[in-house]
């Protein structure tokens, strides 16, 4: 079980020593090596994506990121962004699918701007395609057309799948219904697009590859509706990647605390690359004040989906909802009548509840 | 003046009749003439847009429609469905802009899955272009295609904006934006679709005919959370037909109360059609059960937005405003401790509080 750690900037360092902490804790035997992404690699190489970097990548079977990016690196040329270090391992790696649960704790319920009842204990898993759709489909562009008998501008997409991108994305999800309430819903817009039809017809064909789980279909409109209505009616949904760019930040937002959310992005084999939902926090970094439980979760996320150590993953789970029961907050989550914590007693704290 | 009135089907005929008396009780000069629509019109004539609608829909100013569809006509062959009534009269008269209020009265703050304070009181309005975008894009399909050396399904659509048609939707959101609050929030996914790159260049053309309104632009994933986590924070929301489709309903469904929200649809002379966003629902149909205020205030819409008479429209908001504080309710918006009404006698509280 090789891993890539990779702290990037800001706060990554910080929360990623905590998830080692607590890997290490384990009774596994992992291999890590740790490398530089981001904005520190753009410091020490020039280059936000180094070779060296890339190459450990590649020949690991997972990659845990902090996060990356930051002020100090804006006035930087475009090939530096700290994000292309992202952008080139997912393209690398062809990690087609984005896992982002959206967990809400009972004990931060208050956080969301839903009534508590609504999404209090809510758990559902959104997996969005992130290789495909409208965002890299070609042809694109804008150009000058003759349009009502004058030169106009005209700006076009192609939103194009192919069937085995489909495929592969609904495997993803139906597996991942397998590992949790075995009920998938598989989001499109099949009414008035057709690469959304072609999209539920194949989700319909991988179902019979899956028969314990429950395949639903809603469209778009609808979902974002659902989602505000009653998100708890959900498991896993899945969808394309502008859809799902859209639903699953919209999901992540009904929490009220993105400092809590891990998310995964896997290829085919199951390799993967483990992170935080949120950024690298630059104005807080360095000062043992960033939450560290959404990346010890991304660690769990790793573990189950990577490695296949479910008991591990339930584990750690269970130790970050044992933590909350005791009381323990970091800042951006801390309500009067709870113990207010450091990134580092927050990860004692976690290490203590295993 | 002229109205042409389409009462339609199911409850069309009660919640239409009650906006019919409210607009007589006002000291103004209306032609109202009243056609078939939908399904009632399929089984007069077998089409669900008899020429004689058309030409009525034609010559007037604006068009009140109530709703239409039902079971009864699910059956009927593809050219007779209900619903396309509406689509021929949209077409025709080219009504590109969908006006859609997400109003939610304090009165009715409990019916929200969102904390009150969040959304009591909420006052936005989406304006989603309606006859472009992805919906009607070319070219599209579904097609075998060689992929990966082998032959393989492939679907595709097409985004597509020419200036003309963003440049004329932007027009009605800025106008609509300087009868109100005088703030335009418009949304793009400008960092990866052309499309709506050359959508924010035109927006902030557009911007400069319109001094006194602040132009603010947001990605359409930010979009969605944000009305999630502080939708007071907007005035008037712009977008495309795809984006507008998904947040319209995510708003509608912040409110709770879909029987209460009205919407208008226009073409580049003002001239609408203007119907409640909720459905006939034929399973309450001719009880004296249905709410009428979605329809009265979609003649409140019209008013604004046809016939430039702000105060009559303000008058019959107010109006609203006052029997709800005066405890009267429909079954679908009833609580403990109000008045529960009918159709009617909603219709009559309406006009005593005029
Ligand atoms: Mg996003
Ligand atoms: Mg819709």
């Amino acid at each position: 079980m090789k891993i890539c750690v990779l702290p990037g900037d800001g706060i990554g360092p910080e929360i990623m020593a905590q998830a080692v902490r607590v890997l290490n804790a384990l009774d596994l035997q992992f291999e890590m090596e740790e490398a530089l992404v981001g904005g520190c690699a753009v410091d020490a190489t020039g280059n936000p994506l180094p070779e060296a970097t890339l190459q450990l990548a590649r020949a690991a079977d997972a990659i845990l990121l902090g996060a990356v990016g930051g002020p100090k690196w804006d006035s930087h040329p475009r090939n530096q962004r700290p994000e292309l270090g992202l952008l080139g391992i997912r393209k690398e790696l062809a990690l087609f699918a984005n896992l982002r649960p959206a967990i809400l704790y009972p004990e931060l319920a208050n956080a969301s701007t839903l009534k508590p009842e609504i999404v209090a204990g809510l758990d559902i898993l959104i997996v969005r395609e992130l290789t495909g759709d409208i965002y890299f489909g070609q042809p694109r562009g804008i150009e000058l057309r003759e349009v009502n008998g004058e030169s106009q501008r005209v700006g076009w997409n192609t939103m194009i799948y192919a069937e085995y991108e489909i495929r592969r994305i609904l495997r993803v999800a139906f597996e991942a219904a397998m590992k949790r309430g075995k009920r998938l819903c598989s989001v499109d817009k099949m009414n008035v697009l057709e690469t959304t039809q072609l999209w539920r017809d194949i989700a319909i064909e991988v179902s019979k590859e899956f028969p314990e789980v429950e395949l639903t279909h809603m469209l778009v409109d609808n979902a974002a509706m659902q989602l505000v209505r009653n998100p708890k009616q959900f498991d896993v949904m899945v969808t394309g990647n502008m859809f799902g760019d859209i639903l699953s930040d919209e999901a992540s937002m009904l929490t009220g605390s993105i400092g809590m959310l891990p998310s995964a992005s896997l290829n085919a084999d199951n390799k993967g690359m483990y992170e935080p939902s949120h950024g690298s926090a630059p104005d807080i970094a360095g000062k043992d004040l960033a939450n560290p439980l959404a990346t010890i979760l991304s660690a769990a996320m790793m573990l189950r989906y990577t490695f296949n150590q479910e008991a591990a993953a339930q584990r750690i789970e269970r130790a970050v909802k044992k933590v909350l029961a005791q009381g323990y907050r970091t800042g951006d989550i801390y309500e009067p009548g709870t113990k207010r914590v450091g990134t580092r007693e927050m990860g004692d704290a976690v290490l203590a509840a295993l």
